[in-house]
């Protein structure tokens, strides 16, 4: 099939970028130096080719997405990188013999993941930014009371996802330092083998770590593309025009086909207007015709793939493979 | 089950509120004068409430949409009010003894009518709005155009989104009658025995069209609570405290479980600071403890219903139904 064919709007991923991203990263971070963070493209195919890449272990964001690369033979050591009340689901892949290691930051998350049979956590620890974690000072007597409650306590891990958009490299990597000081505070408080944290904004200036969290790296998207990252812009939406005036025209990619929480998406050589439930207003600089392809860029790329239920794999303009998004949902 | 057992996120629909919804809409806009808009809800079971209702056709955003719809039993009358490319997958709808019309507004979609086997559409009419629709002067030319290619021409339609979020209702009715001035000249020209338009915040002020083509009053979004309509607050998402400190808390309802394209969701007698892919930061007024269930209210309610496999129908605590939100996808 060609591109062209597809019914639009449809999720695309150029099959050459893809793996040169691939491949940048794993040159950088090889083999356990990186856990892929699958919550970016909730993709096992593309998961797959991050293993052939040698990366064994993955961070996931939720349930469901343990749940899908346990059954996609992808379970060797899987880290759910957040706060769970209900682990029962966790804990029968646990029994069926997957590795599995939840984020625990409080008294009630670790009694959580003993209620549901998981053995394994991680405490997340709070390094900067309002969200999940654990003050650093309060780590290793959380640690305790994991120990105590029978788990293995692999270690810590934090994620400055504040720092992660910084635009310049040097500011970056200053303030990572001073967010991993306290990650590593709490590692010696917490013990274990582990300290795990960073993404794609900080995988090449955050030295502090033993693995990266990184996702956003493999498809990209604007937000990444501006904080001067070597990894090329894999994704986008191909939408076609379906109307067009003198002064805009319209194609149908809307914000149930990308998401804007980081702002409009781009299309180049052209300035976007606003996107509604299925289109997207925009003044090209070359006048478009009804039916033409367009090629809108998410500014976003983790809450754009959660609304597609797959994605076309392109070399040039061939369809070549077709990767189900098999990881959505909770 | 009860709804502290559910898994979270997860979409809630309180029963006695969407009930009263509907049934506020239908006496105000009864039978034929009301086409629901399924888009804001993409789920069949709803739909089947409004033909309860005495609403025999429907408003479709997408293929899919309309697809699913006639697979349900719900094709006496789809208006795809859209414009289309493709329309092979509509055509077999009709052959299959579906009533399906789709919106045109130029020579292409009118030819790609023709092509797909669809046999009836309306004119789709700019009525201020940037997005698309063909300019009034134009439309009567545009229906000769289709009247000669064999299809019938059902009338015309404009969509007045501009104005839906207009505070002042006096002032959303003068908006109105200027935008449907243009949709009534238009009519004259294009002739058909329908005129369609208007939303769930001009149902009350636009009184120039035939029907009306409201969704978002069923489940309605904090977005449209701020227009002052007559319509409840039916559906929210449910979310616990994963994690907690002293000055906020994190809750697991993030940009993957609802749209922020309207801005931050609303959490009752609580300050939102702001949400990321499953996160969502807050800061309660009073004290809230891991494990506690908040409930989270979208801004805008289309996307966010997008997001999600089904919502469940609460009556109180108790689930007394799953609705799969069925019509996802194109």
């Amino acid at each position: 099939m060609r591109i062209d064919e597809l019914q639009t709007p449809a999720l695309i991923v150029e099959q050459s970028v893809v793996r040169a991203n691939l491949d940048a990263m794993s040159a950088a971070l090889p083999g356990d130096r990186l856990r892929p963070h699958v919550k970016a493209h909730k993709c096992t195919s593309l998961a797959r080719l991050q293993a052939d890449n040698g990366h064994r272990g993955f961070t996931c964001a939720t349930i469901r997405e343990v749940e899908t690369m346990a059954a996609a033979g992808l379970g060797e050591d899987l880290l759910l990188a957040n706060e769970v009340l209900d682990t029962r689901r966790l804990g029968r892949l646990v029994d069926a013999g997957h590795r599995v290691t939840v984020a625990v930051d409080s008294t009630e998350t670790v009694q959580a993941a003993v209620d549901g049979g998981v053995r394994e956590v991680i405490v997340d620890v709070n390094v900067g930014m309002p969200r999940c974690g654990i003050a650093p000072e309060k780590a290793g007597a959380l640690a305790d009371v994991a120990r105590r409650a029978g788990l293995t306590v692999r270690g810590v891990m934090g994620y400055e996802g504040h720092l992660m958009l910084v635009g310049d490299e040097a500011e970056r990597r200053e303030h990572a330092e001073r967010a991993m000081a306290l990650l590593l505070s709490a590692s010696a408080d917490v013990g274990g083998d582990l300290i795990s944290g960073g993404g794609t904004g900080t995988y090449a200036v955050n030295t502090w770590v033993d693995e990266i969290q990184a996702g956003s790296y493999a498809l990209m998207d604007t937000a990444y593309q501006q904080v001067g990252l070597p990894f090329g812009q894999a994704l986008f939406v191909l939408g076609r025009v379906i109307s067009a005036s003198s002064d805009w025209c319209v194609a149908d990619v809307g914000i149930k086909a990308l998401s804007l929480d980081h702002g409009n998406p781009a299309i180049d050589d052209a300035a976007v207007w606003f996107c509604s439930d299925e289109h997207i207003t925009f003044a090209p600089e070359h006048r478009l015709a009804v039916g033409d392809h367009v090629r809108v860029i998410p500014a976003h790329i983790d809450p754009t793939v959660a609304l597609h239920e797959r994605m076309y794999l392109v070399d040039g303009d061939d369809v070549v493979d077709e990767w189900p998004v098999d990881m959505r949902g909770w």
